[in-house]
This record gives structure tokens, C-alpha cells and sequence, in this order.
């Protein structure tokens, strides 16, 4: 994070295309560099080239980009899990509150205090409450898709884990809604996505999204559940932070830059258990 | 559960005093047991003879009771970090959110497919989304302290530690309040309190409640973060579910009854690294 | 196990061809079967038929069976270890002790109490310090290979991971050996296999065998170092149980069968950091 | 470890008493410093004054002593395990196998890449197949019960625990001995010790010595299974690293000392589950 606003803006020069896993290219307004990340954005002009890196949202436009910004790992399940009800209308956009727990390899392959194997085990640490960076591109992405603006309340945890994130989004349905609607914005909108999948079983260890079941493998799972005592909506959305939250998602846009079968290199189904 | 509600009437009759682990007696309105357990109550009368034992709201009423309901695990953590901010008026009633992360101790100690460690493992599972039934007794402790109707809206998550709870409160600010406002909140319900730690520390590993550092001791620790940003007010509780959720209030509450300094047996010190 | 003996002589019959992942025909003594699992082989003539499936030890006759029996995950890494060394006579065939640490699906999907999370997680637990039935099997293929008798020592361990196996196998040096003399043992049994790698680092994390970088692969790593002080040899060997311990070498056996290439279905990498 | 050996000799010249918690002076041979450590001990004449600090084996000399060196939290383990079948001459002292495992707070607070969560969550790491310090101090102390030469065969693992250290004994009898023998040689050297536990169930889970029962006590557990089949002696040890291994022995050892109830801020006991 950093480097890439200076390389960047040189390699698109030479007629390269990119695709870039740094945060640098991932917001439109430069202004959000200095709120968000503290740092002035060297190179604003390039942002506007740059496409926002979910296939799910964008797939037409990464075909043809020169410079692709691969999402957050916490901000892509995150819009992927808020993009239907969003699009569909169905929330309340002033209380969205976003909480995510996530595996230790999230930070990074640097050791610190923090990560000290007898520190960091068995922590359910909350370690950025307030303030999260990938607040800010989710917000973007998600105002974009309302057409008016999103405010999303996010708090991430570091739980006892290696890979994986969950986030869990509690919003509040506008009016009333059933299972059947809900399903519908998700299906409308997902219809025939190879890395997405709906899950939500009657039975079973695994009724809704857990990381547990996308270790190894580049899908983001998603399901929601209706809560009548506080006319909530639960959407619950899970990811390998290291596949679909960063290599895996590069490799897909890479896949849809050269038009070859967007799966390619990503078969590998999740491991199970692990 | 269930058991008890049939057993006590008989104890209290025979002039014992009781402390009860089980939800039998927890609830006050006789109707919430068809709507949050299930079953009708076989002993509604005894119902009003029970104190909610939580010491750090109810010492005086626990010094005199015959019965004493101990509360749920999230249930106390929760309570605990809500009280200050209701009793203030600081927050809004409506949208109050509660992600719950607990340890696999919590399932109890009977096995089962959900609890194997094969499966089990490495889960951030989405287990109780809606309709936890600890839900109940927070809404209704919290209403008592308001003087008007609170709604919660829990969603309880298991994660890879065997004790352990993290509560995580996102609430929303009515207006505008600072740090200090919040910190007074606290201390004033929490002074002198022998087993609520307020934790904010700038820094360290540990600047936030985290249930790691209380595992094996009686402690509740309360932490908070205000979000300017969308004027949320995240609040954060850890307990170990087994002694402050569990064993270590029932003792605590014995102690208050049997007018013995309240800290027996319960003195000793977190285990840490763990 | 058991079920096994009975169906399949009449597959065999049947004139199809049997993989068997049980440990019905792994022994060929039939009155190793009351000795070590306690009830008598009902088919003792078909002993005499099946081929113990492991592909860098018996890949031509493997190609040909009718039968292949598969080995016990502890039984294959073990045996893998001590093959080489074995059979160019450098150890003591009366002091060799297998000290075996597995995960938690070595224990099977069935529920209990040893395996229940808050039981399970955590543990160092000598399950089997002695009689191990995988003794019966990992004694048979050494004895076959040296020529006489060779007597194993075998302990094994629960840990707290849910794949993978380390097997570390203690063997005192007949005479003084250097490194060069045990790696030639190794290099000229496992020259060209596809599913051994022979691992000794000198930097990094992973410098001999853990089961950590094999998790979700085929792979059978192997290292060692001598210990001058004792004249020992230290011989490591890690597989994921689930898979070179179980599922992928039936896999890998089945494509020797089918004459197919024996990595088919088998390319997946290892899942790391996991 | 270093620093001690130069700052002891002052302390002691200035005559306080010393409790010694690093490596400087376990050893009574100032030529194995150089052997084992790899520098040269620079107080050599210290050497003779220090007890080594195992209360089983020394509490009389301890009593008096003015510097105590607190043993390696393997060693400590590791010789309690043998010592009473080394002192009963039942064992080859010729083909000791110590296997060990040991959690990650035994790496010490320091971060580093083999501690970093991602990287150290989930290994069975052999990090010290041969040549472990340790070695030194067991060969030592068994020696002098033993009175005569006695050498061991150590290897260390890493383990996906914090707290806690399994050792595994794998040794052969000299001659064919009973369990009831076995027994009396324990009994009758710790009869009486306030933190030897004897272990040995036929039912449960805990049948024998698990690091998990013992974490945050002061107990060491031993329990041994003798392997007919090849006249083995298995002996399972297990303390926590921090307190019987460390902190807790270097406070039983200072009430030695001061002549107070050896158990004093000892008496916790274990945490479970954990």
C-alpha cells in the first residue's frame, strides 16, 4: 500500500495493463486517501481509470481495463453479502452494521507483538471497533449501487483462526419481508455467478455461511436470516481472506482481462474439514 | 432447564434458599416462556419470588432473596455492557445490535456432531443469527433500567476457543456524546465494583476487552469506541462463560446471601498467556 | 473394519476389483488378526490375494491386483520413513521407537467424548502409548523388507490440529553414518516417486517435515538428522491423513490399476499457512 | 541466559540469596557450557554452589542453599518422569528416547517468524530433532541418581497449544517387570510430594499425563504403560511450562528456602477446559 500509486501510473504508461492488489487504486475520490488511508494520493488522474475489481459488479468493465483494483478481503464478502438488498431496496441505509472476524494470516506475513503465536491464539480480539479503511470502499460501492449515499458501521475481530473471514451484516428491513423476497434480490442478482453461492440448510452443521467450508477455494458463500422480534435482516457472508479476499479474485480478473474461462486456476474445491 | 422450575417450588417451601443455574426462573412475565423457551411455566407464582442475579444491579434484593435466577453467559456480559448507556439515556433504543463470539464450552458437555472437533474446529459458525433466546432476559433487564421497552437484536456466533465470550454492542449515540460522557456513564454504575475492569488502553496487545485475559477468573471487562463517523457507539464486554457466566456469579451471588465478603473463593487471577 | 472381510471375497468373485481402505487385508498371517484386533479373519484364503497398497513400495504388483488393501494412515508414513533404512541395513532392528502425533479426524466423524471440542481441543493426549493395531502392519512391511524380524515401538499422540500426521521415528545406527550415507538410502528407494518429497532445509521455518505444508496434498514428506551424542538416527515423516493417509492413496492406487497416470485427480498442492 | 552468570557471582558475594531462572548455572561441569551452549562459563568456582532446583530430588539442599538454578521446564519433566525407574535400575541406559512436545509460550515473549501466528497455528514442528540444551542437564542429574553414565536420545516439538509440555519416555526394561513394580518405584520416591501426581485410569478421558489437565497449576502428572511386545517402558510426564517449568517451581523453591509452607501461592489448581 503506497508503492503501487507510484509504480502504477508508469506501468499503464508503457501500455501494461494491471491488476492491482495494493488499496491505492480502489477509491474514486482522492479525497478519501488523506480520511481514510493519511496519505495524499500522488497520482488522482490515474484513479479514474482504475475499475473496482469485483467480478460479481463489474464484469463487462474489467474486460476491457487497463487497471483493475482488487477489493479489501473484508470489503468484497461485505458487498457482495449488502449488494442485493441494497440494489433491491429492501434497507435501511442510515443502520447497516457490519461485523467481521477474521483469521490471523489477514495481517499480514510480518510477525509483531500482535501476532505472536501465545498472544494471538484463542484472542477474539477486537482490534479496529471504529474507523476500519475498508469502511470506505465499501460505503463507495454500495452508494454507487443505491444511487444516494451508504453509511456502513463496521467493526472487525481477530478470531483464533489461520484463513477465512465472516462478516455478519445486521440491517433493518424498510418495510416487511419474507424469505421469498429476500431470496429473489440475491438470486436476480447472482444468477449463474461460478464463485457465489447461496447456502441456507434445514439441517446440518452448516446451515449458513461459515469459513470453515471455503478454505482453499475462491467462493464466497452467502445466506441471510430474517429476525420478526426487530424486523432485522442478518446477512452473513463467507470468504478465504487469502483467495477470494486477495490472490483469487486477482487471478478472476486476470482470467476476464484475457477472456479466457473466467474458473481457470480457481477449480480447487474447499478443503474439508481443516 | 425445565427441571428446575418443577423442583424449586418444593425447596423454597422447605424454607431452603436456592441459586439457580438453570433460564427457569430468569424471566419475569410467565408468557415469555412459551415465546422464548417453548413451554409453559409450571410454577408462574414463584416466578415473582426470584431475583435476576446479577450483584453488580441487584446486591440488596440478592442479600435477601430465597431465590436467585443466575443469568445467561451472553445474557450478563451484555446487560453489563448496556446498563451504563441506558440507565444514561445515551443511546438508541431502537437499533441496539449485539454479535455475540463464544467458546465451544458454552454447547455444554454433552458431544454431538456440532461440537466434534473435526468440525468444530477453526468455525466462525453463525449459529444462532436470530431468536437466542438470552435475547428475552437482556430485553428485559434493559427495559427495567430504561423504564420503556428495549429491543435487542443478538446474533451468537461460536468460535475456535473453549472459554470465552466476546460481546460486541454496536449502539447508535442519540446525540452527539464524547469519551468522557461515556467513561462517567460507567463509572458511576460501575464504582468500587469488585469484578467489572473498564479497559481502554492506548497501548498494547490488549487495549479493548478480549475474553483471552479474563479466562479463569471472575472478571468482566467493559470496553467502548465511539464511531464519529456514523455517531455509533460500539461497546465490548468479555467474561469467561464458565465462572462470571456461569459458575463464579453463582458463587458470587452464595456469598452476598450468606453476608461473607463477596470475593471468596473467586480471587483468583486470570490465566494468561493461555 | 470387519464389514470388510466378509463382502469382499464376493466381489472378488464377482470378478470385480477391490480397494479396500479397511484393515481387513492388510495382515497376511491370519493369526494376526485375534492378536492384535481381536476376532478371527472369516476369510483367511483371501489374506493371500490382496497386495498392501503402497504404490513406492509395491507399484508393479499393485498394477496387477485384484485386491489392494490400503494402508493405515499412521502404518504408510511410518513405514515410508523407515523403508530406506531399513533396507540398506543401517539400523537397529531391536531398539526402533515410532512416536506417532495426529489430528483429530484420524479419529473418525462419530461423536464422543474424547472428541468433543472442549474435550479435545488442547490436548497432548497419549491415546495408544502401546498396542497400537497399526504396529501389526508397519512390523509386517519392515520384516518383509529387511529379510527377519523387525520389532516396532509405537506410541501415538493426540494434537490439536484436525489433518496431519507426524510420525518421528527414533533409530540407532548400526555403525556411524554420515549424512550423505542415509540421504543415498533415501534417494535411491524414492528416486522419481511423485508423491515423496525428501525435505532438509538449513533456513526457513519448515526445514524437516511438519505436517502443516502437506495439509490438503498427496504428499509424503521425508527428512532426518543424526544425532552423534546417541548415535541416533531422527527420521521424519508427514502426510495429511485424510488423503496419503487414506483417500489419495486409494485414489493413487486405483489409477495404477486403471493403468492411468497415477497423479490423476492427485495434483492438488498443499493449503498453506493453513 | 548468559546474563545470569555474570551478575549471580556479585549478588552472591554481596550475600543474598539467588533463585536462578536461566541455564547459567544448571550445569556442573563448566566444560559442558562450551559443549552444549557454545560459550565459555565465566564464574566456573560459582558452578559448586548452586543447587539444582528440583524439590523432589533436593529439597534438604535447597533448604541451605544460596544459589538455586531453576532447571529447563523439558528437564524438569523429563527427569521427574525417570528418576525413579533410573534410581530402581530397571531401565537400559543405553536407549533413552525422550520425545517431547511443547507450546508456543516456550519460544519465550519475543515475536519472530517461527512464532508468527499464521505460520506456528496448527504445526507439529520438529524443531530440535537432536542436540537440544536440555539434553545436558537430564544426562546430568540422571546420572548422578543412576551413578554412572546415562545417556539420552531428546527430540522437541512444537505443538499447537500456548501452555504446556508433554514428555513422552520411551525406554526398555532390563528385565521383564510388572506394573506393581513400576508403581513402587514412583511411590516411593514422591510419597508424599504435594505436586506429583500419579496417574493412572482405566476409564475417561484422561488416563493418563495430559498437558490440558494441568495448565495453570504447579502439578506435574506421571504415568507410564509397559509395551510387552517389545519390552518397552513408556513414561508420560506433563507440567505447565510456565509454572511447573518455570515461574511455579522457582516460588516452590524460594519457600524451601525461606522455610514457609512449601505450597504457599502454589495451591491453584488446574483450569479446565481450556
Amino acid at each position: 500500500h503506497g508503492v503501487s500509486s507510484k509504480l502504477t501510473p508508469k506501468l499503464l504508461e508503457a501500455g501494461l495493463k494491471v491488476i492491482d492488489l495494493s488499496a491505492d487504486f480502489r477509491l474514486k475520490n482522492p479525497e478519501d486517501y488523506p480520511k481514510w488511508y493519511g496519505w495524499n494520493h500522488p497520482a488522482p488522474d490515474t484513479l479514474k481509470k482504475a475499475v473496482y475489481g469485483v467480478p460479481e459488479l463489474y464484469r463487462e468493465k474489467i474486460r476491457d481495463a487497463q487497471l483493475v483494483a482488487c477489493p479489501g478481503c473484508m470489503a468484497v464478502v461485505t458487498i457482495l453479502a449488502l449488494a442485493p438488498v441494497i440494489k433491491a431496496n429492501l434497507i435501511d441505509k442510515d443502520h447497516i452494521v457490519v461485523d467481521v472476524k477474521i483469521g490471523s494470516s489477514g495481517a499480514g506475513a510480518k510477525p509483531s507483538a500482535s501476532t505472536h503465536h501465545a498472544e494471538r491464539f484463542g484472542v477474539v480480539r477486537p482490534y479496529k471497533p471504529t474507523g476500519h479503511r475498508h469502511t470506505a470502499e465499501i460505503e463507495q460501492e454500495l452508494s454507487l449501487i443505491a444511487g444516494s449515499n451508504v453509511k456502513v458501521s463496521m467493526s472487525a475481530h481477530a478470531v483464533n483462526i489461520v484463513r477465512g473471514i465472516l462478516t455478519t451484516v445486521h440491517s433493518f428491513l424498510v418495510e416487511k419481508a419474507d424469505t421469498a423476497t429476500i431470496w429473489k434480490a440475491f438470486r436476480s442478482l447472482y444468477q449463474g455467478e461460478p464463485f457465489i453461492r447461496l447456502v441456507r440448510d434445514r439441517k446440518g452443521l452448516y446451515r449458513l455461511p461459515d469459513p470453515k467450508v471455503v478454505v482453499g477455494s475462491n467462493f464466497c458463500d452467502l445466506g441471510f436470516e430474517i429476525d420478526n422480534h426487530t424486523n432485522r435482516l442478518v446477512i452473513l457472508g463467507a470468504i478465504d481472506n487469502l483467495i477470494k479476499g486477495a490472490a483469487g479474485i486477482a487471478v478472476q480478473n486476470m482470467n476476464i482481462m484475457l477472456r479466457i474461462d473466467e474458473k481457470t486456476g480457481l477449480n480447487q474445491p474447499a478443503l474439508h474439514p481443516i
